[in-house]
């Protein structure tokens, strides 16, 4: 967090059908949260984390089907896009212009004893991530405890959806921390690589872009789509495959892709080093921080 | 939720050591927790639910040890036993002398920028559970996902902490009322029976009263403590067992208890129908309405 505060804007949606939204723009250092609401209770929510650069909302269009995908998964009503693409544009206006911002929505299921949710979007500079992305991060392999099938088999366990339940997410790094590493990477119970508590694997082989297939239970990565669509300029394909941990040993380079810190190579998997591709992570950045898709 | 206004507490820590914490009663109607506290940007924090019946707290100590329990598992700061039971008890105090109230305790890591746990505790009338209580629920068991050994193996999943990551609690429900059913089981993924989105199991025998052991991953339950504690004067054995799934349909009779529904028998598992066992669930629920351990 700099000296930039934040913009935080509520969408309250008309009681009755047909009126239009309000926006209304309010002080993030006061408390806005009811100590009913669902997203605080029970971490029953969604969210997504948008990085605008150069005034740009990148992947805002996946970020938006993303965040309709995890509502549809917990039974959330629809949401008015049209209303959250408002809220961001406002919030990345009320800014002064930074070179990286990040805008995070998050839609809870509202008050224990009423309906009709809690959606609000917030902007705020997206802070210094450049010695993340040049030197990279140690990162550590541990069990996410789910087969690679449940998505399938037992969609009331949520994977795939970005959701408030986050406390895995953060326990995993606090693990991590513990082992002298700063990033995770989740893998299935029979032994498939996942994703990051926070970000989406991607793996160069030669010249092949490597990332893991969503149905074994993870986000579809807007990032990682975005590092994708600009694959092919830098002579590389581009692969949607199950990967196992004795994969990760062998990779050229590895990558974790997220919205705020884009793209951070691995330096370190468990006790294996890992080369740092610094070259083609510059060119991925560049692509990205310009600010067009 | 009933007529009368549920008392919200905070509790301040001092920034110094010694100060004594802070009592802030505030309306429940204002919002007051803000969007940057990482209980609702994470669902990263704990709480318990402790039913006081003819004003007494009932299993006070366990909920308080569980709590405990749950903020060393998510790496918590230590809590403020004392300052918890005081607000409690303040909250308590502060209601109309209503037959049954529920007190909820919560715990989150606090602001993202900031250290300091945000805690509250909240009491408000229990409502009225006597059709559950006396016709029962109909359950379905869903799969967990989780092998029955993750606690030991993957003690990052917070299989057994009581933490604010409860959408999969809350997605299970929505799946068992698809299912026309209200209540859930979850299974581990190598068929052990665990426990409740909110509640414990026990299981009737013949003369004996079982519960799975929570090293497989569950809650210790204070509600089914409890009820084991009242046990022998019915003339019932207790035992702590690993339980499959098969073992539900030949149960004598079946109960999800907890904090504020108390005792709930179950009338049917899946397609099973189970014997209601009125008399005793009556017994149960005396020993623990008169409000003494």
């Amino acid at each position: 967090m700099t000296g930039t505060d934040p913009v935080l804007i509520f969408i309250d949606r008309a009681e009755r059908g047909g009126e239009p939204p309000l926006f209304r723009q309010v002080s993030a250092d006061e408390p806005q949260i009811s100590v009913f609401d669902l997203g605080i209770t029970r971490g029953d929510g969604i969210f997504e984390s948008i990085g605008v650069f150069a005034r740009w909302p990148l992947q805002l269009a996946p970020h938006i089907e993303r965040l309709n995908r995890s509502a549809r998964m917990l039974d959330l009503p629809e949401l008015d896009d049209q209303a959250v693409e408002t809220a961001i544009t406002m919030a990345v206006e009320a800014l002064p212009p930074l070179p990286e911002i990040l805008v995070k929505i998050v839609v809870t299921r509202g008050l224990e004893s009423a309906s009709g949710l809690t959606t609000w979007v917030i902007a705020s500079d997206n802070g210094d991530y450049s010695r993340e992305r040049t030197v990279g991060l140690r990162a550590i392999t541990l069990d996410r405890g789910y087969r690679s099938d449940v998505a399938e088999t037992s969609p009331w366990l949520l994977q795939g959806a970005k959701t408030l339940s986050y406390a895995v997410n953060k326990a995993v790094l606090r693990e991590a921390a513990r082992r002298g590493a700063e990033e995770v990477i989740f893998i299935s119970s029979d032994d498939y690589v996942l994703e990051g508590p926070a970000s989406s694997l991607i793996v160069r082989e030669g010249n092949t872009l490597i990332t893991p297939v969503t149905s074994i239970g993870i986000l579809p990565g807007t990032t990682q789509q975005a590092v994708f669509s600009h694959a092919a300029k830098h002579g590389l394909d581009t692969e949607y495959a199950r990967l196992r941990t004795a994969d990760l040993a062998r990779a050229d380079a590895l990558w974790m892709v997220s919205s705020g810190r884009l793209v951070v190579p691995l330096n370190r998997v468990n006790e294996t080093p890992v080369p740092v591709d610094a070259a083609l992570t510059q060119k991925l950045l560049a692509d990205l921080l310009a600010g067009e898709e």
